[in-house]
């Protein structure tokens, strides 16, 4: 059942920051404190004196989905990624010896942005899209096998209403933890997951009434389970 | 008189070599041995303990052609470059009030790979182009209205053979210092003034052969600016 593909692994994700100067950083701050509370491990590449090739590396092959997490600076990652690319990923670890330690785990990418959506696009005051900018990243991810992600634009954070922040927490949260595609079902099992951890965490006397709630969701999950099951055997039928 | 384009103009190029061990880097080498005697300046970006940004932003002012020069590391420029980036080129300084001091300047890339050039293409062990890669680097030129030489590749360096390397160090200088575009024109011009330099080094007792040879190259010059405007006119015909 494909529906449920994904909902009860434990998947670990790197969060790689790189801002020169990430305390004075809104965006990053925020971001930082978005960060689902488990299985997600975050650094900040600039806070580190030196790069530890080896313990970098490590940290690669353990975890299943690696974010880079940067603003956009000259349309690409600031410096200090690129060093931690240059440094960290050697042609030896990434592809030597046809060994690709790398292939299947999901890279994604987080990028805040000064200028507005419409500046990334041809004619826009960019001159280029967000896509097109990053293709040196994306040329990166093919080499190493790693299964790229659509990016995670954060366009003009600063000028964000309250109501659009909250959504930002949600969405930056299934970025970085929901299984892929961001199918229906995925989110389902994903927004389901999250149910069942909170009225874990609800006093005892609140109990029975969180219980009562996740099951309703359930519930209404298998009826919408049912109802993409009959749109897809109609959609099947007109395809004949 | 298009042709005699730019014959007579004094051009400054600056060239910024972006490397981590340039002293162990055979190409980077190579070209430094290559550069032109005059009118250009040669600056190792990681040579320097700290950017002196007021006095690299004085020296983008002066001179009218821009060369960055560095190796393909993961598909963009070394991580020095991009930290010259990301200090120098202030906001402030590229489009900040409307001026735009690097505004009709040209801005070329010299760029090695380790790969052969059909790597770089859909399809390709790179899986693509320079251009596509380097697309940031030409939304930079964009927005700080220079105008983007079309690259200049240098495909395996290791492998070049010694005629291949001789062509290489006079492509190199065409492409620091001969008025755009690559037109034959452009190309006579160029190499009819090196000529005149080269006989002016000679021995006083040479002199009458240099002057004998650079008057045969003149005369054949004019010779094939009269085939060349013979052949516009009959393709102007063609085309009415």
């Amino acid at each position: 059942m494909k529906k449920c593909e994904g909902a009860d692994e434990v998947m670990t994700t790197l969060v790689l920051v790189s801002h020169p100067q990430l305390a004075d950083s809104t965006s990053q701050q925020f971001l930082k404190e978005s960060l689902p509370s488990q299985n997600v491990i975050w650094e900040h590449i600039e806070g580190q004196a030196k790069l530890d090739v080896a313990q970098e590396q490590a940290q690669l092959r353990q975890v299943d989905r690696i974010i880079l997490q940067f603003p956009l600076y000259w349309y690409a990652a600031p410096a200090g990624l690129k060093a931690w690319e240059d440094t960290v990923l050697t042609r030896t670890f990434v592809y030597g010896d046809h060994r690709y330690p790398l292939a299947g785990k999901e890279l994604g990418i987080v990028v805040t942005t000064g200028m507005p959506e419409p500046a990334f696009q041809r004619g826009g005051a960019e001159g280029l899209t967000l896509d097109a900018a990053l293709a040196p990243l994306a040329a990166l991810a093919q080499r190493a096998k790693l299964t790229w992600l659509p990016i995670f634009p954060i366009y003009q954070f600063s000028y964000l209403e309250e109501p659009e922040k909250l959504q930002l927490v949600v969405d930056y949260q299934r970025y970085l933890t929901q299984p892929q595609p961001d199918s229906l079902a995925n989110r389902q099992a994903w927004f389901a997951q999250r149910l069942v951890d909170k009225v874990q965490q609800l006093p005892a006397e609140q109990q029975a009434t969180g219980q009562l709630i996740a099951s309703v969701f359930d519930q209404n999950r298998e009826h919408l389970d049912q109802l993409t099951d009959t749109l897809a055997m109609i959609k099947e039928q007109e395809d004949d």
